[in-house]
């Protein structure tokens, strides 16, 4: 079995990071404040094995309640108990391709037989992912690394077509212009998770959320780590979600940066997959993405290359600050020249 | 399916915590300002997906090599890791009862068979334990609730009648007097569990961390989530883990503390169970526990009581400060009158 791979952290400096979607942008200071002034207790004692205090702040702000919400460390482990509550051992766990390739990853651990649809020429949901039948999909919308959306209407429609659990990962949602949240009132097999990592600037403490049924909620807790979320994570994140100014105000500069990088690269005769993420898939002129790839690194810009047929010709950009994409385009623009 | 229940944490101050053996002195200096420091970049980017920093501290301090070692979101990740790597559906999960209650939760959460073993009189494990045929036994050693030490020869023996894997928690092994760590020289089937929720007064970060053969480390970091130990707990373990002098320095006023209280008690009437661990798990006069619990519990005193056919009869009590315990004696012994 493989494991997933995750994307390179150089170990040293001097490397612009453009290649695992984090945020170019600090955390909200209150974030960093609830980490620099953990009190003792918080790091000496258990921390709250429901971490309420933190789901009272989601509900509030996406005014869902608390018992539908559950937190995590990091969304990937709330897609590995996802996994663990509706994936049995043989089990078939639906999700399209090119997606996070760690939907594959999760259901081998868990015995389950994964099963990929391929998506159309438009990195669009093709009709059989809609008629399948499996006991759980996985959607992420953004789509990583494509970034496509599927709208609220597409969700809706493979929540009508599917009796088995539908889980859409909205890590990405928030440089978007929908969300399918809305529909977790008339669907109850739907889960909806969201991550700190990309629009809170939060990569580093792990933090992850998500919604549905009530019902699913409890199966969900009862196959988490007893206490899963650290005490810090859980105040960081709160006091992130809390600051609706600073999120909106580096969201919305990143969604700036996104359409100024598309425009640029376009003029340099890239092909650019749209995007509602916090990056771009993109496709050099000719093709010639490794060679793309290989030349930014060695300029130390990290972006990412996928050698997988699909996506060869391909690379993937995280959106980073105007400064940092300023360089970027001129060093694509070196090379290419 | 039921879930594991954690002891009760108080939502609001004033109680005296002595229900769910966290440490009751500070974590050491340098962990208190590793948290306090973090940089805003580690807060910003994913960590170090493969804990390296950390893995080499624990490699220093238990002259283990890096590839023997995995870090994990609590010893409780480690666990689970565990299940999910050797225990299949419908494999048998062997542990002694009583025993950690998390042993049966995981069990089930992975679809196998846990089976039981019930401990002697002395909690010693039983005959049918060592010959038993399972995929994965699990053992706690300083075991919980208990207190009992399974020494070296014992473990040695266990190791030798089982063909599957034996992971052996040692959550509590440093307050004390062996370990089973040089074990791991000569039998590749043995998983070694630590926590630095104990003896470093860090549960409220939930950092663990593990020993086994590489071959084993190699599977278990396959089954793990990509960034499971955030980056401001793992920089606080390691400075937890590479100050010897101050966690032998609170480790050994524990000890002296749980010598003194078993003392006490013991001329109370109470019959004490021998502990290697920081609680002690006491019967008190008549075996009136449940009485003592909750009359502890009207003065805000926690201890923890388990409402189960062989230790109804038992409290357990987390060891603290010797004030602390002056405290829980007085009020027993007032109780008591």
């Amino acid at each position: 079995m493989e494991a997933y791979q995750p994307g390179f952290q150089p170990k040293d400096g001097g490397y612009l990071k453009l290649n695992t979607n984090e945020n170019p942008y600090p955390p909200a200071p209150g974030a960093v404040t609830a980490v620099r002034e953990a009190g003792v207790d918080s790091i000496r004692l258990y921390p709250d094995p429901q971490s309420v205090r933190l789901r009272e702040v989601i509900g509030e702000v996406y005014g869902v309640p608390v018992e539908r919400i559950i937190a995590g460390n990091g969304s990937d482990e709330l897609l590995a108990m996802a996994l663990r509550c509706f994936a049995g051992e043989g089990d078939r766990v639906a999700f399209p391709a090119p997606s996070y390739s760690l939907f594959g990853v999760l259901a081998r651990i868990q015995g389950a037989k994964p099963e990929e649809y391929e998506l159309d020429a438009d990195f669009g949901l093709p009709e059989e992912f809609f008629s399948a039948r499996a006991a759980i999909k996985l959607v992420a919308s953004p789509n990583s690394p494509t970034g496509t959306v599927y709208s609220i209407e597409i969700i809706q429609r493979l929540l009508e077509e599917t009796e088995g659990v539908v889980l859409v990962d909205e890590a990405y949602v928030d440089f978007a212009e929908e969300s399918c949240l809305p529909l977790l009132l008339d669907f109850p097999n739907l889960i909806v998770t969201r991550t700190c990592s990309k629009s809170y600037s939060l990569a580093g403490l792990r933090v992850g959320y998500g919604f549905a049924s009530e019902e699913i909620i409890t199966g969900l807790m009862k196959v988490k780590d007893s206490y899963n979320l650290n005490a810090v994570s859980a105040a960081a994140a709160a006091a992130a979600l809390a600051d609706r100014d600073y999120a909106r105000e580096i969201t919305s500069r990143i969604v700036i940066e996104r359409e100024r990088l598309a425009e640029s690269l376009a003029g340099l005769g890239f092909k650019i997959s749209p995007s509602g993420a916090n990056f771009l898939l993109c496709r050099p002129p000719g093709g010639r993405a490794e060679d793309l790839y290989r030349k930014l690194f060695d300029r130390k810009i990290l972006v990412r290359w996928f050698d997988t047929p699909r996506l060869r010709e391909f690379i993937r950009i995280s959106i980073g600050t105007p400064e940092e994409m300023d360089i970027l385009t001129e060093a694509v623009r070196e090379i290419l020249e």
